[in-house]
């Protein structure tokens, strides 16, 4: 058996997906710019698919929908946009984040600190979130921006992007989020929270990779990162990639239009591989539950590292992580749960699984099973948990982390 | 009969390529950052299209070949680097281009100026043609970039790159070429040809629409157009599109390996076409042949004006352009027809007709019946065409475009 558990990762483009883009392709291929029938011929499905993701998260006729090539492109396109219209050339200097965003809001941000912008890295709290009210006492008169996820990839940790919102708002402050996570796992709905600008990914909603898009409220202005032809209404320009954007319309409807009944699912399965793996000694998980994505655990095991787990998970065809999959070629600490106060022993200790609505009981078996035999081995070899554990049994010192 | 006359705006998806891309939506779907098998698995073929994108354009191990999603994004991310590199943070303040570049070069450009850079559009020759001399005489201490493309997309007529590369190299000034319309058409081998960048585009030789490069001459600095994860070198960030990059590798190769033999063809068949409809009479096409891609066909004919004829080819079911597609959805005179010094009636005459390896002599035949039958009507309803005519038959005046 195959167990994928790395659905924060990317996700399996749903075989529905991957049927509904074959036309466009080789059989309707023209250039949806075009005059002639081969490039309108494409028409019909676009609007179709634009649709299916105005109707995903509420969106208002007057708000504008972008597709773009990834979130990291939604990411730095809102940073870089503001820090034209409202730094460069206006005369506002500051953006307030958070330490545990995805590397693409930190990596642009330090390349904006390098161009002379002041940001502000909110820390979270012990349960991994950044509180509204440390948002809102950063905020100053020259702060352009406010961008805070709406979900972590790492911890599944679903921040108070609602009263963010209102904050920003209040203050006029713009408000971006990151719902790379949050879309496709919980209920996102732009009219009833107030985001100026929304990125989001269809691979991680089992559309395919290379496409995500950004939701512009009120249609207001933006810069254009990629400036050119004139596509999405000189939005962003670039022939548009008519397979995955029908593709993601499709995605984005599969995932949410029965979400709370999908991820109940999710969560029933969620739940008791989280209990199993709890019930080995000296194992922790990061937060909530009740205020988490549905899908996700980061859980820790004293004495264990991370990355000799995976090995151990792989060779048993588990595919997990030790968190973000933009970070994994390198060996370090999980940032987040050194942002959340784990020592750095800990920090080593951290697997992602996270799960999909094509994960089966089966596979949690399964899970559970080797999960629990690669804990037995690989705590047998390590020294450092040895060292720690009491002489005759009885507890190990308290951790830091939540204990479920 | 279906005929697409329309390449140069984009292709048909290669069959052959679609079929190479499945694997990788919902069997190999990992993340391949991931550093379990599931991510893993699509590291041979990502290999494989790496090296058939160096091998297609002749890239040394030294330089770096970046998967970008459209060469619009290329084109950005050079002129936008080089503003941050070299004008924001460097003693430069100038760029030199021509009139005639993609949307996707001016577009950036007129930004750029925003942003207080001086640029320099250069004109085309009476051959559509910037001079590589013209180039030499607008550089200056200041100039941080020459980028002029290696082949017009609305007439196919192909620039002095080897020329202009010279001169660059020799005045220490950085390079960029959008060989958009070039790489597939023409052989290009960077290994000749001085250029510090080079943009190129999948879709434009039967690869997926959405996925595009950027060739970096001996992988030198370049501000990153998107910041995150640290993908392909931390050049590019954002999940790969696996797919789209397999893809995009066996395009190149297909399109690239005997590419004199099968240009040849196709240049057999744009002649052909090219040859019975300059017997209509007042009909020109654009530049010298010799000059021009083997597959591209810009002809004007007097008293028909474009859109028309694009109209009545549709209904014969044929596929043309008036020029470049990302400016097809307006109907503003050809601008690379006005730059060459056609008068502004003219330049609403321009017929675009670019075939591919796909285009057949059947398709071919059909086209010149069509095409001319569609003249024929469209000269017999239209008024500017009359009052050109002499009363009494004979010759119309003599038109300044190049006539074959």
């Amino acid at each position: 058996m195959q167990v994928y558990l790395d659905n924060n990762a990317t996700t399996m483009c749903d075989p529905q997906v991957v049927e509904a883009m074959q036309p466009f392709f080789s059989e309707i291929y023209g250039n949806p710019n075009s005059l002639h029938k081969f490039g309108t011929a494409s028409h019909p499905a676009l609007s179709k698919a634009i649709d299916q993701a105005y109707t995903a998260i509420n969106a208002n006729d007057n708000d504008d929908i972008v597709f773009t090539s990834c979130a990291t492109e939604s990411n730095n396109w809102v940073l870089q946009g503001v820090w034209i219209d409202h730094i460069l050339n206006g005369d506002k200097n500051h953006i307030v984040t958070t330490e545990v965003e995805h590397p693409s809001i930190l990596s642009t941000c330090k390349f904006l600190e390098e161009q002379g912008v002041k940001v502000t890295y909110l820390p979270v709290n012990d349960q991994g979130v950044v509180e509204a009210h440390t948002v809102k006492s950063f905020i100053t008169e020259k702060t352009a921006l406010v961008s805070v996820m709406w979900a972590s990839n790492e911890t599944g940790m679903i921040f108070p992007i609602e009263e963010i919102g209102e904050i920003c708002k209040e203050k006029g402050v713009l408000f971006h989020s990151d719902a790379v996570q949050a879309v496709g796992k919980i209920p996102v709905d732009v009219s009833k929270v107030h985001v100026d600008f929304m990125s989001f990914s269809a691979h991680k909603f089992h559309g395919p990779k290379g496409i995500g898009g950004l939701y512009i409220k009120d249609s207001q202005a933006l810069s254009p990162l990629l400036h050119g032809g004139e596509h999405m209404g000189g939005r962003r320009s670039g022939t548009l990639n008519v397979p995955y954007i029908v593709g993601m319309g499709l995605a984005m409807e599969l995932a949410t239009k029965n979400i709370e009944e999908t991820m109940a699912k999710i969560r029933a399965k969620r739940d008791r591989l989280e209990d199993e793996l709890l019930k080995l000694s000296d194992t922790f998980s990061v937060g909530d539950r009740e205020n988490r994505t549905p899908n996700t655990i980061l859980i820790s095991i004293r004495g264990v590292e991370g990355e000799g787990m995976l090995w151990d998970l792989n060779n048993s065809q588990i595919g997990a992580s030790t968190g973000s999959a933009c970070a994994s070629a390198d060996l370090e600490a999980n940032t987040v749960m050194l942002a959340i106060g784990a020592d750095n022993e800990l920090a080593h200790t951290g697997i992602r699984l996270s799960l999909s609505r094509f994960t089966t009981d089966a596979e949690i078996d399964y899970t559970i099973a080797h999960f629990k035999g690669a804990v037995e081995r690989l705590r047998a070899i390590s020294s450092s948990f040895a060292k720690q554990k009491p002489t005759k049994g009885g507890e190990v010192q308290e951790c830091e982390l939540h204990h479920h």
